[in-house]
């Protein structure tokens, strides 16, 4: 079953490697483990449902207070160390897309608020409630919602239910020779809606796209009928309807249909380990990479505290000594980056690929290190995660920030988001342990998302004020510094007042706009992306 | 000079290859040179401007009929034939954004209508003012907006004045080493501003990206003031408002500054002529040049009648003689379909490329004629449409058509649009030469493109009445099998009524609701892409 307090099924529990601790004593200071909450304490936090009966809506504490929250610190700490706040009213689990249209009905005749909800992996507070909503509230889920509908072999389009989670989808493709190739690290539990509306973005969107490429169409359910988008490959009739559903969080609609671009299973994958003696080195050859357009999979370049935190928490400490050694001699010594550089396609594909890259990384100083740090990267692309939940055991806890903007200013970014955080944690007698990586790059830019390693407070009210001097002095550098405020979690609650320095006064007003005109009544007005009207 | 009344420069002079007349009188019947309007006659035909002078605004009747026609074959057949209609009352050619939001707020206080300009290459119609629109009309011209105002070469991007033509915009950027790469058969005269606003899509899309992919940001002068989006590599921030922009035909601002994303010109760059036996390897070949995602830069595949139209117009008879003798032994007789491939990049990667799309296409019986034919395109590329110029003189029109859809219906879709032209032509008593290209490949789908070749009538009543009979006909045939009305021209007024089968009641609302935000008072209320309300 899956954990209602942290990340994953509750039967995997995650261990530290040795020394993490050690580490993170020196880093962040001593920690104790937390008294977290139990569940029938949070349980008991939870008021009696304002909803009126219906077939398809539960309204039991523990179905109610699962759906309200997410993956955000913020979730976490409500969780764990109370108070739980505000909790939805009942959560409806529609069969159908015709359950879903009927659903939107009835909450709508009976005043009701709906919040969507997918896998439940926001981490930008998408489905906790509005304190001041004086409307009973419905969390619409999606999970029941997993069928492949359709799959078109010819134009490679496949059609789910859009509460389709990613490994149920990439099993379903697979079984008939395709795939998606979306894989953030929620995949295990994120939905595909979820992925559209939030304009998701995977660890191999540099080939098989962010949400925006491969989402080629489907059915959005608004309070005031359906809206069909069919998957054209291009268009130039006007302004590409699709991209009002792609971030649109909630606000138009439900998503109840994809439509999306699949392919074919490849020939061969590898993710190769490339060590570059600086920063500098390694940015540079991570932007010619991008700018030169080879079909790369995945380029993830750490800076290099993360590439020693990575080296430290890797286990196998003798091998790691011995490779660093190694690098060492070959000019990779402190301040060292790893790069992760994924290959994908035909073997000659592979091979030529390969060879190209590899010659423009030693023209920077790169050093390959081969397929070994890739495979264990790989292995553990999805698992990692687990690890939160035993450092907060531990007594710390786990936040990441993240934007994207032009390459001209991603180092000044880099160290300004790190700045931030730790000063704002200053200010609270506190310290953290932060590192960056760039996750994804495009040819005029690249993401860059840090995590922030800090103690878990003596209780929820110390550990939310962390949190939030953490996340506002980190959102305000990252608007200072000319980055969008999200490049891949989404706006939500927690990044909606940074919104107007990327979009303008006009761009709010359109989007006001659009929400007004498909959800007049405010149905579907949960204050995620926009402030309620 | 630009020619008034058809394509290009009037001193360019193209004559129609031997034999062309004798195969258009077998395929079409036989032509008389129509007696075209003079120039004199034309601006007889021009009403005295109804607007109060204003220093950046022209009023002379020249000027206003330059700016009020494009070039469909509707504003062709206007300025040869007449009527010529109604056209803008004047002018206006602002030198810098100050000057173009001051003359909207001068439109808006004068009670006038406003149709910015740029190349005045449309072939959809969105120059002509609506002869019901009571107030007078301004055609804001951006000719004077072309400087390149900033390139970062770090994050290759690069920021125009929107109404920077092709040539003067790759000029200006071969100077500093880099490239846009929009290349459609408009690059002569179109602007960039214009390629945006109507997602425009060039030859080689399929490397440089549609605009949709390469317009990064810039600035729209809305008439409630000026909206900045900023050059994002990528982001999660709710709806991306870029995609307001692209196909907002003038109907929301008018685009002032233009970010691009550009690249460093390529080392090596080839076009090859390759054919195949029949129409369905040909098709079998390029989807899965496309699905395998192979990074090439053009695959553009005719079909037989257009493979046979293009060898027939080639001139070099004995060379294309000996050419089709070869191709039959090699099993590429009647019926063949020719497919111009093109590689573009570094020298390594154009020969691996070649390499693997050869392996690819042989697969697939496909021939290979290496780079002859590919030469002779590419140096006829923005030329060729001087022709229509020498055909019309001949007494031949010509109008293309496209669309886009999913493979799955793309054989149908080329049919089907050939037989509605033909059915609809023939209706009137008339025959028309029809052939039909993938001028664009996606790995879901394509676009299709089709010419039509008919005769000029006796006077400008006969000729509008074929081309409006063709023109319905097919547009009603794209609708029925599912295409897009626009791949790549824009809707204007031509594919206006179109629109609601693929955007749905719920998505057009969505548009009147965003124009209706940006342009309360309907300063921009041309008509192009929504009706007046």
């Amino acid at each position: 079953m899956r954990r209602w307090n942290g990340w994953g099924d509750d039967t995997v529990q995650a261990t530290l490697p040795a020394g993490a601790l050690d580490f993170l004593r020196e880093r962040v200071g001593p920690a104790r483990p937390p008294a977290d909450l139990r569940l029938a304490e949070a349980l008991a936090q939870v008021p009696a449902s304002r909803l009126s009966p219906h077939p398809l809506v539960q309204t039991d504490a523990e179905a109610r207070l699962r759906a309200s929250h997410g993956q955000s610190l913020g979730d976490w700490i409500a969780l764990r160390q109370g108070p739980i706040g505000r909790v939805c009213d009942g959560v409806a689990f529609p069969e159908t897309r015709e359950d879903v249209r009927a659903l939107l009905d009835w909450a709508q005749a009976q005043g009701v608020l709906v919040i969507p909800v997918g896998g439940a992996t926001s981490v930008v507070g998408h489905l906790r409630p509005e304190a001041d909503e004086p409307r009973p509230v419905l969390a619409l889920a999606m999970a029941r919602l997993r069928a492949l509908s359709e799959l078109d072999e010819t134009a490679q389009l496949a059609t789910f239910e859009a509460g389709v989670t990613g490994p149920d989808l990439e099993a379903q493709l697979r079984a008939r020779g395709f795939m998606l190739g979306h894989f953030p690290q929620s995949f295990d539990y994120a939905s595909l809606g979820g992925w559209v509306v939030t304009r998701s973005s995977g660890q191999q969107s540099l080939r098989y796209g962010r949400s925006e490429q491969w989402f080629a169409g489907g059915r959005l359910q608004t309070p005031g009928g359906e809206w069909v988008i069919p998957p054209l490959p291009a268009s130039a009739a006007g302004p590409d309807l699709r991209e009002w559903v792609l971030g649109s969080e909630g606000r138009l609609g439900v998503l109840s249909d994809v439509t999306v671009q699949v392919s074919r299973l490849p020939e061969r994958e590898q993710f190769l380990g490339v060590f570059f003696p600086s920063w500098e080195a390694g940015l540079a050859a991570v932007r010619e990479l991008a700018q030169r357009r080879l079909p790369l999979s995945m380029l993830r370049l750490s800076n290099a505290v993360e590439t020693e935190t990575t080296l430290r928490l890797a286990g196998h400490a003798g091998t790691i000594a011995w490779l660093e050694r190694y690098l060492a001699w070959r000019g990779c010594g402190t301040g060292k980056c790893l790069l992760m550089l994924g290959l994908t396609g035909s073997v000659p594909q592979v091979r030529a690929l390969r060879a190209e890259a590899g010659a423009l990384w030693r023209a920077h100083g790169g050093v390959g290190t081969g397929e070994r740090l890739g495979r264990a990267w790989a292995a553990k692309r999805f698992a990692g995660v687990y690890l939160r939940n035993a450092l907060w055991e531990a007594g710390y806890m786990v936040d990441t920030m993240e934007t994207a903007l032009a390459w001209t200013g991603t180092s000044a970014m880099v160290q300004a988001i790190e700045q931030a955080g730790a000063q704002a944690l200053a200010a609270l007698g506190e310290r953290c342990h932060a590192y960056t990586h760039l996750s994804h790059v495009y040819p005029t830019g690249s993401s860059v998302y840090s995590t922030f390693v800090l103690r878990v407070g003596a209780d929820g009210a110390e550990s939310a004020a962390r949190w939030r001097a953490l996340k506002s002095a980190v959102n305000a550098a990252i608007v200072a510094q000319g980055g969008t405020i999200s490049h891949q979690h989404g706006v939500g609650r927690d990044h909606r007042d940074a919104l107007a320095a990327e979009k303008s006064a006009a761009g709010l007003a359109q989007l006001d706009a659009a929400i007004a005109q498909a959800d007049p009544q405010g149905l579907l007005a949960s204050g995620n992306l926009r402030p309620l009207r």
